[in-house]
């Protein structure tokens, strides 16, 4: 588990360049859900569209001014990689992102809007991950790995603090996975503050990476990640990953894209939000009946990113 | 003015169908507009995609059941529209929507989901409210008119209710203008409980009614009506709703169509908010500078309809 006090320094570094979100009640609904009481924390409205920016200002902020004079670089379905972007602006050194051909249009042309060096490589995030690496060290150039470092775990794990300060009573708690680097850090909050609550976790269902891995009882490579949803495919976790999610997540459910699509599309008519697929990760979920929730249950879905999905 | 305990009771009465939506604070910008201190308040995240719902919830509310029977008959530039058609949807009776050509077809679209029976006339709202008004009178069907209701006018004034529980120290709050209702209603409510609270109206450059009565010291028909934003063309407003308007309104300011898609541009790639063209008025407002705010001062702008037009 990551320690509490770092997840509680990230807050306090990064607060100035990032958004305290809100958490907004599904009510008057047409097409209800669950009977579960439903609130979205809308990490959607975060700068650059997702959560990721948590992790990648803290990973920033805790980086040496001088590491950062050849550029940073990731590999990113997207998400990561705009935050990482943007951290690359706001240090005024080159941002080298990259992504997988699944990456969106969308994802893609505000990549290019922070003045990022973006680098189509591969059909999954692990092919442009393994570039990604080996030109970070022919570049002498950081590395702002998108889920298996702690700062930015430390840095994903701050919207933990946010629900427990605005949800007192929250119970259940979804969370959509790619790598992991979210679910790890928020359930290392959770534990520490309010150990009750029930975590679960949303993966693809043609990228299990973490599911697997449990099921198998060690980190496995996936024979092959064929979901279309770029921000959630991941090959193979890390080991501190999912020691954290192991032990910490209560338990994880598959959905598969065309249930995120039309949880996407549910999302825009019902409550005006422009999900990406991973951001409706969490509502294909509860939609598609896998994850049984009790009338009253107090549940927090994350929408943990924007995108223009389900509008086109 | 309305007065303050019929906008107390909307509250109450339209609480259990409506949201309570998030304010927001607009911090963290690549491309600042203000240095004033901006919050956002996100009525776009409403049922139906925009505040209208208020009213007309708050309409339907009002009206004996047995008045419902012959349907429910509006005119309507798409979100006061959609609103209504919820309307008769949940009370089980036919919704007559009367649209002009400049309806967006994402709202067209939205209007049919409601199992709306949807008419396109005329070039402006106008055109359509003459329609609709016909059809009601020669129908017995019961009219729910998008401004120049009490009602209606204070089930929009709920909003206000909201942010000054939210926001404390509000100064001033920026709000668009199409019929006027929704300034009428929010105007009531801030000059009985917070009459310091500067208010600045929005209007189209192409459909500015309520600056050009006010000018004229009395309600006028606009010679033209050329904006291609629907829910804010109007080429005559409501002589209680010009009343509420002229006394408590501090200023009008004028946007163009342009201004509104490049302001509703920035609202999705700061912020992954998706408004329509009437949603980012009030941003307009301030990105053209035709509002002038001092730095630091609390400033509540309403996002006060969600659409596609800034992300096709």
């Amino acid at each position: 588990m990551l320690e509490l006090s770092a997840i509680e320094d990230a807050a306090r570094r990064i607060a100035p360049f990032v958004r305290r979100t809100p958490l907004m009640q599904a009510t008057a609904l047409r097409e209800p859900v669950t009977e579960a009481d439903l609130w979205l924390k809308l990490e959607c409205l975060q700068p650059t569209g997702s959560f990721k920016v948590r992790g990648a200002t803290n990973r920033l902020l805790t980086t040496p001014p001088e590491a950062l004079a050849n550029g940073i670089v990731t590999a990113s379905g997207g998400n990561h990689g705009l935050a990482t972007a943007r951290a690359a602006f706001q240090a005024g050194v080159p941002g080298i992102i990259f992504v997988p051909k699944t990456v969106t249009p969308d994802k893609l042309e505000r990549l290019r809007g922070w003045g990022a060096d973006v680098r189509v490589v591969g059909n999954v995030w692990d092919d442009a991950n393994r570039e990604a690496q080996a030109y970070a060290a022919a570049n002498d150039a950081v590395f702002f790995h998108p889920f298996a470092d702690p700062a930015v775990m430390a840095g994903q794990g701050t919207v933990a603090l946010e629900i427990l300060a605005d949800m007192l009573d929250v119970e259940t708690l979804l969370v959509a996975i790619g790598g992991g680097g979210l679910i790890s850090g928020m359930a290392s909050a959770i534990r520490a503050l309010k150990p009750s609550v029930r975590i679960i976790g949303i993966e693809p269902v043609g990228s299990p990476t973490l599911l697997a891995s449990r099921q198998a009882g060690h980190v496995v490579r996936l024979p092959a990640v064929t979901t279309r949803v770029a921000t959630m495919a991941c090959g193979r976790t890390d080991e501190a990953v999912f020691a954290i999610v192991d032990e910490a997540v209560d338990d994880i459910v598959l959905v598969d894209d065309e249930e995120m699509l039309s949880a996407a599309k549910w999302l825009w008519s019902e409550m005006g939000l422009a999900a990406d697929l991973s951001g409706a990760a969490a509502i294909a979920g509860i939609r598609s009946g896998k994850i049984a929730l009790k009338p009253g249950e107090k549940v927090c879905a994350l929408v943990c990113g924007a995108g223009k999905d389900a509008l086109v």
